[in-house]
């Protein structure tokens, strides 16, 4: 009967492809009997309660398997109707191109190659934390096994070929061995074949005795085809704790067509006489969407059934539970997936000091512990250098094997899997940070975007901000990144001026729970009289008035906001007035209406703009590109004061500039 | 003597590091012996020819152990004065912060960890792709020995924990060893220790069981500071032919340092006191800048006279390799490294048809195999989709193990790294072009931008260029990529229009060497009869002449172009006139002087921009962002046509929009 219901699915999704015009045969007959496997006879979940938080979690990292994921999530009885499966890849549909966490079910959006896996690392890392934080204990320690785990679930990943070659997959692997993720394993559809052919030719590594090397538990299933075999493994890696798994398994793409075994059924559609002979040999009708009720109730029924039974399991487990948890860890978890706790940072006693300058990596550490203070779920790291980057919760730990409850993630030299797993952080319900410099977030790109994509409370924070970064010269110097940022939908860049606008951007994050970035200077700068703290949530706004009549306006962000605040006192010497409009956040500012935008800016008066960045997506503020105080070339190895000159970004060279273009 | 010499490099390092205020002790300290190793006992160079181009490579992967390669090179008798040394890490000195190619000697700009071991793949590709294509042959296929090889120089890259923990070196990695690049000796400067702390709570893997997993030599020295045992694994590791080569070093950090074996000595200066007992330790006077005579002539010497040993006999070898190489060869080889050959492909009879619609992947495909016919050093690949990018030279055959002359390089699905080994084979002296799809130019984005920093004439070609990807959905779907790419300096973006305009971009990109983008939709184009092939050098152009006075101005880029062309037509109907301006390279247009920006642009009449991509950066040409047909949120997953809908960028929508603006 297994193989029969395997069948069921490969001629379902089958009938789902060949409806929409596209899609992967290749993946979907290869993988259908790991699926099955998986879904029918392992997966811990109840697929009439989605949310239920110890669900075992699965994540298709090859995005363009997602027909075969619909079709295996429909006959494991998840919500889908038959009519969810016809319209793949149809707008508004349940079941788009590639997997998306807008279909209930699916646990993480996917198809950029590598970005499944290592979000799935996240994942089993929040799992392990959850473990840690809730389940009980006895007093030495060891689990208390009279009443059981609250949370104990899997992370289940199916990967391709290309996943494992990508640099992401072996950051996450690297990073989940180390933290003997136990509950991660990894089910490898290892068919040889990608878009462009034979993979020997380009990879032709031993991928097992790689993840071996780092850890890992591995094992080789050689007959792809067998259901009772892949079970088997996957129910061995399951009692493997302290490794991460993976089961290789050999797979043949496309297996059951004409085409089979070679890449021209990765992506094409089979052929009128090879979907006859598939489903003649399978014994299925010709007429699309008929599903053979016997396998198919066998294997819904396995499904559902194994859910029916350990769901109310678990809740009672849970209602003995409540009894020993106090009221605030129960809060906490009725609030998972998503923190709804809120805080407000703007009525707080935080001090500001606005005699001495103070490195705003120094402001940001001391505003970050205070949110570490208050809120249970805030946790992130850096990749390497929060030495430099200052994002300790010094209170929190670090993060280890040995103490899963640390709040300092040390991720190594690995910045793009940090954003890749603060997303499955993010998903598994903490309010996730990650830093580096911001010249390196050119690294994390592909993972910020998965966050933008996902609208995930992800904040990244990225320090040494400018050219003024110094004498490590161009390579370490941003220029265009805030530009890139910015132009991200659905990513909000904040660029604060002082301590002061850093506590209104962190509340502003934190209350509205938007994937952010937070750019910081590496210099030092003194809170400034005319910043505040609220308006940070209008985007920008005046942060030095005009003394009458303004003859001209400054923008300005960041550390920049304190060189023209020092710019409009010497123009005031020589009778210019001008006013200061700091804009710490050009996408709020941007979402303003039109009055307020008119208020700040339209005074038919010139108006410059000082971010020692790239100018591109400031034009738009000034009528000429002179008016622009900006850099669109690569830094220089210098003092930061050399820099400036040599660029003429320099207090003197901007003030000059200016009363020309005044004259 | 050796371990003397070792010395000086660490005293003169301290002192450079010390008069400079900044750099790694740690690095140098630890690593020093390595460096002496390499430079006085194997590296052949001759350093009064730097251009040598049969010199053996040396890449400092980790940027920040910069005063420890220049003082070596110093010390090794490169043309660097001591008051190069003095001015380390300042405004336009030969001694940046981190290493750049602009200093002579300097193979590779590095910094961003990781980069520069994936460079050094392309190096070693690059060379061994030399060595196939110009060593002498017997008749059999083996090398001619009496006349002895040409080319034979290997690459050798230090590399640190950090480089090693990239994702990035991973890709490269898994390539060489898959590429067999016998040519690669990495030394592995294994100490532990990070700027974070001790790396074990990060990076637990068995590194040399990864290599050795991967198809590459592998060799342990424990005790770090022994000249003559990483010299012996040097010169062992030069004799394995077959397989790219790592020796695992294991170093003490700051080494000789009080401090030494901690992560404080990574970045901090070192204490009076600790400089103090180091100096006396090693014997060496307290005044800076004073170098022991002895040791450092013994170490020049055996630098300077290796390489006036070898270089000579090697000069006179290609005296006799120009008796057998004809002279197209030979004019080939004195070109290295950079392709001083131009083409005209303006004058080529370069097929255009008006009146069918092709796959701009199509014409790319046509007018890329022109320039592989007609340029020698045209190569490159793609990251698994040269099946869709269709960025495949038909009769350049595939570049393996067995044919190194092969012009279509497999990267497997390895996109950052695509990216740094098309650095290092121009840096080699080839052409190179890498191709995927636009939205996974996101994993791109370090690389290219090494490209820019470096200036290197690398043609990345981006597909798939838009919403109109279709239904694989929001992560498939480009929005702002388009921006990061022109945001970034030194980087030239083109959007053709049509088969024309991307002869004209290549006809740009091919003569003037410039790193750059071709960025090119899914969907089929016509050659339009307004657009031109020579006009694409200014940027921007009329591609649609008004009537008589235009109402309005559109500007639109690659396919939208057509677009505009027929709501051009069909606004005319209404009596709206209208002129089209294609922009397929918004940089160049920059870059025109403001009469021809005017004579364009400027007829006080409303401009319009059509793009499928992100506005940012367009507002400057509108007043007032209605104007904009562009898109500022992830795409869906549906068919072109929804999509388009869906966003109200088809054309119905477009012109009652524009229609309604002009009322």
């Amino acid at each position: 009967m297994d193989q029969k219901a395997v069948n069921v699915i490969k001629n379902l999704t089958l009938d789902v492809i060949n409806n929409s015009g596209n899609g992967s045969i290749g993946i979907s007959f290869g993988a259908a009997p790991i699926m099955y496997a998986l879904f029918a006879k392992n997966l811990n979940v109840n697929p009439s309660i989605l949310d239920w938080i110890n669900r075992d979690r699965f994540v298709m990292s090859p995005g363009h398997g997602s027909a075969l994921l619909y079709s295996t999530m429909f006959l494991s009885g998840y919500p889908f109707m038959i009519e969810d499966l016809k319209n793949y890849r149809k707008l508004n549909s349940k079941t788009p191109g590639n997997p998306d966490i807008s279909t209930p079910g699916i646990e993480v959006t996917t198809g950029p190659l590598g970005q499944g896996f290592a979000t799935s690392v996240g994942l089993a890392l929040g799992e392990k934390i959850l473990e840690e934080k809730y389940n009980a204990k006895l007093k030495n320690g060891k689990p208390d096994k009279k009443i059981g785990k609250l949370f104990d679930y899997n992370i289940y990943v199916l990967v391709s070929d290309g996943d494992l070659e990508t640099g992401i997959s072996y950051e996450a692997a690297s990073f989940a061995g180390t933290h003997k993720l136990g509950n991660l394993i990894v089910l490898y559809d290892s068919n040889n074949i990608s878009i462009d052919g034979n993979i020997n030719k380009t990879f032709s590594e031993n991928v097992l005795a790689r993840f071996s090397s780092m850890g890992w538990d591995t094992q080789i299933i050689k007959n792809g085809s067998s259901v009772s075999e892949i079970d088997k493994a996957i129910k061995k890696a399951k009692n493997v704790k302290d490794k991460p798994s993976i089961i290789q398994i050999k797979t043949i793409i496309g297996a059951g067509s004409l085409k089979q075994g070679t890449n021209t059924i990765h992506d094409e559609l089979m052929t009128k006489e090879d979907i006859e002979q598939f489903k003649e040999k399978i014994g299925a009708g010709s007429i699309p969407f008929t599903i053979l009720k016997e396998p198919a109730s066998y294997m819904r029924n396995l499904v559902v059934d194994r859910g029916n039974k350990i769901y109310p399991i678990w809740e009672q487990r849970f209602e003995e539970y409540k009894k020993i948890l106090s009221q605030g860890q129960i809060n906490e978890i009725n609030n998972l997936p998503y923190n709804k706790l809120s805080i407000d940072l703007t009525s707080m006693e935080i001090p500001i000091d606005y005699e001495n300058k103070e490195l705003m990596r120094e402001s940001n550490h001391s505003i970050m512990n205070i949110l570490g203070a208050n809120i249970y779920n805030f946790i992130g790291g850096s990749c390497d250098v929060a030495n430099i980057t200052r994002t300790y919760i010094d209170d929190g730990k670090d993060l280890s094997p040995t103490n899963y409850t640390g709040k300092n993630i040390s991720f190594g030299v690995r910045c793009e899997f940090m954003g890749a797993c603060l997303n499955g952080l993010a998903l598994t319900g903490f309010r996730p940070f990650g830093s580096t410099y911001l010249a390196f977030s050119d690294y994390l790109k592909t993972s910020i975007r998965m966050s933008s994509i996902m609208n995930l409370p992800v904040t990244y924070i990225f320090t040494n901000d400018s050219i003024t970064e110094g004498s490590n010269g161009a390579t370490y110097q941003p220029v265009e990144q805030l530009a890139m940022l910015r132009s991200t939908p659905n990513l909000y860049v904040f660029r604060p001026a002082d301590k002061k606008e850093l506590i209104g951007c962190w509340n502003y994050i934190i209350n509205s729970k938007v994937p952010s970035v937070i750019s910081l200077p590496k210099t030092e700068v003194k809170a400034e009289k005319g910043t505040n703290i609220l308006n940070v949530s209008k985007g920008a706004y005046i942060a030095g008035k005009e003394k009458g009549k303004a003859d001209a306006i400054i923008i300005a962000t960041g550390s920049e906001v304190q060189l023209a605040k020092s710019i409009q006192a010497m123009l005031l010497k020589d009778n210019i007035d001008v006013r200061v409009i700091s804009m710490p956040c050009m996408e709020l500012f941007n979402e303003q209406n039109s009055s307020y935008k008119n208020e700040l800016l339209n005074l038919n008066v010139p108006v410059f703009v000082i971010e020692y960045g790239s100018s591109f997506g400031f034009e738009k503020y000034v009528s000429s590109s002179d008016y622009l105080f900006n850099i669109n070339n690569y830094g220089i190895s210098a003092s930061k004061d050399e820099i400036l000159k040599y660029f003429k970004l320099d207090t003197e060279s901007i003030i000059n500039k200016i009363k020309s273009l005044l004259k």
